[in-house]
């Protein structure tokens, strides 16, 4: 009867590494650094050595282990192959291959957007929701789509890209993927910045981000001391996440869109910008979907990934 | 034993009905009128009294009915009952709870749009693909979303509903629905006349289609036939298209777009104005989904119905 279940979430500089329980109670948390030097090759084998090592330290028999759930950076297969990951050094990875080999249990590999926005349905801001989309506002967007308690993980590996649609028309620069007008380029930590700067430049009003390192805290901490620039910015910034989560909820209706990421650490004043947009742009039939904090901050990928092992055995 | 199905597509003027045997077989095939006065009341009634007689008729035992599949104009929720449906007549209607009562068998109930995704991918352009969008550009534009050969019905049964995703700022007209900028005020066969209105009234330049009812239809016509105007309708309606397909790309990464309704009879030379602005907009790791023509014309509602029961007895 298995009783524990590994969550792995492997990071471009450190790898997170968790036992749970199958009710999804933490035993134990640790982490690694990760390895990207030679296109990384001793990720997985440092992995699989420090789960090995922590199996013969807690005297866990192989039976008791439901398996290892592993996170990657990058667009995953239905058979557990990293297609790419390049925070990683990776090429085409069999990571479920490779892991079970060293470990010898059953392992579920998923791209670590997906799996968070897993782990926050389960044990994070999503509870009590089974179609939602997580929004992760970082140095870049993630987003990880669940539907009817299943992750949507897409036909080539690329579901829940939400940070790369098309939201502004006649943008000039481009973002990393190589389109124009992305949501990552107004939404996330770089592009709330962006904007801010923009804002700055348009207009001389006195500001006390001025002068300043801008971040997205710093935008939203003026915003509640009454900053007008800081609350164009805001208005800037909800209009158009506001208008992205409209586009994702006229497609799939989703019960709650759950914001986590840097950025959120604003808090749900980021909803007091984003709601109004929301409305204006979204489908009537869709417009209920409620808006909450992620909770879980670095832990989702770690929580979800033991989620996907959980999933596997019902 | 279960061996036969009825699929029932519910439109605003007629009921297409058929029968279908579990392998997706054609029977028989009918229509009846849509009764709409009083609040449609007479619509279900009607629909029950045609299938038992045609039980009666063909000596069906109900032991041999798998059951009925209902494709509604309106949102459904998971307990089939329709919240409103506008052209109907009809405020919230228990159908599934009426339809049971009537007929004695299990029954089925879906949205029409998402319920002819369903067919599509059962019997129709979208065989052989477990994740598919299926975009009907009639005189709006209809959705339905299928993840893992699963509709995404949405939680409010709002799931699909894709002809009201905003694709264009500055838009100063309304949709139906309410917002501006909305994929079917473009996409639409009503949405091509207008695009097409635009481009005649904006040029002196010669063209077959000046003084003429412009049509969906008549506009890839003259793009046949290398009239200059019509290629530049047909471009700006393949761009707002392409737009609007990879913003949903983004999202679910499809195997497939299955594109039908009366705009789809222009054929696959819709696809040669859709495609490129697909690629240039969307997430290069979802850029890799087909293009697809839907096949089962008006009795996609009936085979997605039968469908709608034949998922259920699994």
């Amino acid at each position: 009867m298995a009783e524990y279940i590994f969550g792995v979430d492997v990071g471009g500089t450190s790898v997170k590494m968790g036992i749970f329980d199958v009710e999804g109670a933490v035993v134990d948390k640790w982490e690694i650094p990760t390895r990207t030097e030679n296109g990384g090759e001793n990720i997985l084998p440092d992995i699989a050595e420090s789960i090995n090592r922590q199996m013969e330290k807690e005297q866990y028999a192989k039976e008791k282990i439901a398996g290892i759930g592993i996170a990657v950076p990058g667009p995953v297969n239905e058979d557990g192959i990293v297609n790419k990951a390049v925070n990683l050094g990776w090429g085409v990875t069999p990571v479920k291959e490779i892991m079970e080999k060293l470990c010898g249990v059953p392992v579920q590999v998923g791209n670590d957007a997906n799996v968070a926005a897993l782990g926050e349905m389960w044990k994070g801001g999503g509870q009590g929701y089974t179609s939602l989309v997580l929004v992760t506002l970082g140095t870049g967007i993630g987003g990880g789509v669940i539907v009817d308690g299943r992750l949507v993980t897409g036909a080539d590996g690329a579901g829940g890209e939400i940070g790369h649609m098309h939201v502004m028309d006649g943008e000039e620069e481009s973002c990393n993927c190589g389109c124009k007008g992305c949501l990552e380029q107004y939404g996330s930590a770089t592009g709330i910045v962006r904007l801010a700067e923009k804002v700055l430049n348009r207009t001389q009003e006195p500001s006390v981000l001025r002068g300043t390192k801008v971040t997205a805290k710093a935008v939203f901490d003026a915003v509640k001391s009454g900053d007008k620039t800081a609350i164009t910015i805001a208005e800037e910034f909800g209009e158009i996440l506001g208008k992205g989560f409209a586009m994702i909820a006229s497609v799939l209706n989703p019960a709650a869109f759950v914001v986590g990421g840097g950025v959120s650490r604003a808090g749900e004043i980021l909803f007091e910008y984003i709601r109004p947009a929301f409305e204006r742009y979204v489908f009537p039939g869709a417009k209920n979907a409620k808006f909450v904090l992620a909770t879980l901050g670095n832990d989702a990928g770690i929580y979800g990934s033991a989620k996907l092992v959980l999933d596997k055995m019902v």
